[in-house]
């Protein structure tokens, strides 16, 4: 088992080539990437993949949502082991988030290829649509629609910021499929991504073994109280929304502090109204990003913010509305999955470290239909979602070389 | 001499028609005035203006800024004993800011002149140019000018948010004058204007004697830390600028409140960048309005909130950048005048209350240059630069015979 396991090992030099020859496909001048969804640089993208995966043996399918699957057939009928993630990127992002994990999917494949491995079950390598919800939100839109979360229709109908549907850009761009090519139910699905923040770094290790997807709770938080004049209205006239606001901002970091770690927490929108240096505001927006691998601990959190809130905003004379802006559940990923990829690092002698990821993925739509794990590469000082996310090249091939051990066990496991 | 003063009165009827027959020049469905400095309606209301003081035998001039004067000769030769106020508005504003000390003054001169009085001084009703500030800034551009305090070129380059110079508008509006024609030096300047803020009201008075205008102090901060991702990055690694702005601005309230109404404090404005929910902001900028009328205090409370800023931007790991916008000196009015509107008051029976104005007037720039008094009337609620700005016909009454009182008081007197 040991052996034939080391039989198969990634290219290093074709599958570093690989990763260049995409990055340079919406190539920014400060090194990065911008390819939004359905622009003309993603849908280049896209192009390439599918000659590639051609290339690769692979046969191309493309299903209602424009989510691309390079198929491989095994012995056995039955749903695929699925793969991949995206190639969609943020504005001005970087060259390895979705990126990575396609193209080490690809190096899977051709591995297989070249050495004519005839896997137990089909293998497919997916390539999710829109899943940075850049240009359309919300984001990872392509897989919520295939594993039949969120209906097609509804997706069709979201707007860019130029007015142009989804549903429209779709079929401009020459990727709407058929719906009966989703693949909706795949065996299992193993995603390979930069890690997107400091931890492995910090900690020297070299792949991260994903525990779960933490929870999230997000919530927009309106203030109204009185415009007023900055300079005749005194202390006890005053309902002035931007100081409960920064009140309770203030208050919510306190929570995360106290936390240790356990609950992470992000203001990242305000704004004041009328916003006039000399005039009290009579509304401040803001927005609240709590997360959590403890989703009884989130809800928890979400009450104790509000209980005080409430009496923060009775004291300060000003209402308050909220309007939650998304939920998700914690997604646990499957530890038969995360074993196997555990074995691997042994195997080959790579350090490890198990961790949950606070960013969303594909892979938490998988999880709900699926048998789903994750696996991270370490991401130089935690950078992503700009120009300069960069992650070394030996810890990319090291983590392909973890996705093809996993896919590998998991054809002959399951 | 007691007698003497009785003999002058106020005409009710005729005052209160003037004020309804402003506010229609540029009013708004909801019961305010839409006025902005040399916009149509302004332009309307100045003729209205010219048209009534020559009635009341005024001699109407103009300067370089569109200050206009309604003169009255005395038996003396030499500077004019000036009050008046500005017909300009803020958008939506109400209808006695500014309009309610103009009419006022031009009842004083119908009085005198029904009366065929002749004084000693002779009396000036000024109607200065801008003063809001709404349409171009600063606020008081024209009594800043008049009284040497600001080049009149710097003032006619301003521009509005149009791209219109104020010099192009003042010559489009036919109200460029000479600047021979300013009045720089009055022998004094009294002031009426409504209180707008509750503290009359509150204290059930009918006339506030200003005891001189708070020293004001307004800043600019800038702090930028590090955009980051939400969910991967940990609270080690964060230096999020909004948690540093909200506990500065936080702190700045906490410093008012100590104070026991020494200090205003108002943050009006505030901007996170880039502004979504999941991204840890890079960059806050917020303004602090200081306000005090111990300009001693108010300086140390400068020094008290930037060392504790400077403290908490470095615990952060923020870069703070700090723009002053705005300082204004304490001004406090002259003993002589504010002796003359208290004996007015006690003379007719109208309770008074000695008070600062929280708010900036063109008597701030004319007590650079003269013996100057303010003089207000209660405002409903506090409320103004609103539309439903209402002070009570009785009160403007009164204040208007206090006016009328105080300005004979003066030319007997000085």
């Amino acid at each position: 088992m040991k052996i034939q396991l080391k039989e198969y090992l990634v290219r290093s030099e074709r599958f570093l080539a690989s990763v260049r020859d995409l990055a340079s496909i919406g190539a920014t001048a400060g090194g990065g990437v911008h390819r939004l969804a359905l622009s003309p640089d993603d849908i280049r993208a896209r192009k390439q993949m599918v000659e590639w995966m051609e290339e690769a043996g692979l046969t191309v399918s493309v299903d209602d949502m424009g989510n691309l699957y390079g198929l491989r057939p095994g012995r056995n009928p039955g749903p695929p082991i699925l793969f991949g993630s995206h190639v969609d990127t943020v504005p001005f992002g970087g060259r390895f988030d979705g990126a990575y994990g396609v193209l080490a999917g690809l190096e899977v494949m051709r591995v297989l290829h070249e050495h004519r491995v005839e896997t137990e079950h089909p293998l497919g390598l997916a390539i999710f649509t829109n899943e940075e919800g850049a240009r359309f939100q919300p984001a990872m839109m392509g897989s919520s629609v295939a594993v039949g979360k969120w209906p097609v229709e509804e997706a069709y109908a979201v707007r860019d910021q130029e007015g142009i549907a989804f549903g429209d850009a779709l079929q401009a761009s020459g990727f709407l499929g058929e719906r009966r090519n989703r693949i909706s139910r795949p065996l299992c699905y193993v995603e390979l991504h930069i890690e997107q923040g400091p931890v492995l770094e910090a900690a020297g290790k070299t792949i991260g073994i994903v525990q779960g997807i933490v929870a999230q709770s997000w919530h927009e938080v309106v203030l109204e109280g009185e415009a007023n004049h900055a300079g005749t209205t005194p202390p006890s006239r005053r309902r002035d929304p931007l100081v409960a606001a920064a009140r309770w901002i203030a208050y919510v970091h306190e929570m995360a502090e106290s936390s240790e770690g356990a609950l992470l927490v992000t203001c990242g929108r305000i704004a004041a109204e009328p916003g006039a240096v000399n005039v009290i505001p009579r509304k401040v927006a803001f927005t609240v990003d709590l997360r959590s691998a403890d989703e009884v601990r989130l809800r928890k959190a979400e009450e104790q913010m509000f209980a005080w809130g409430d009496d923060l905003c009775r004291r300060a004379g000003v209402e308050k509305a909220v309007r939650r802006l998304h939920w998700a559940p914690y997604t646990p990923f499957a530890s038969g999955i995360r074993e196997l990829i555990r074995e691997s690092c042994l195997r080959r002698g790579y350090t490890f470290l198990e961790m949950p990821s606070g960013a969303g993925h594909d892979a938490q739509h998988l999880a709900g239909v699926c048998e789903t794990g994750m696996i991270f590469v370490p991401s130089r000082e935690g950078k992503s979602h700009c120009e300069e996310e960069f992650s070394a090249d030996g810890d990319l091939v090291k983590g392909a070389q973890v996705l093809l051990d996993t896919v590998l066990g998991l054809d002959r496991t399951r």
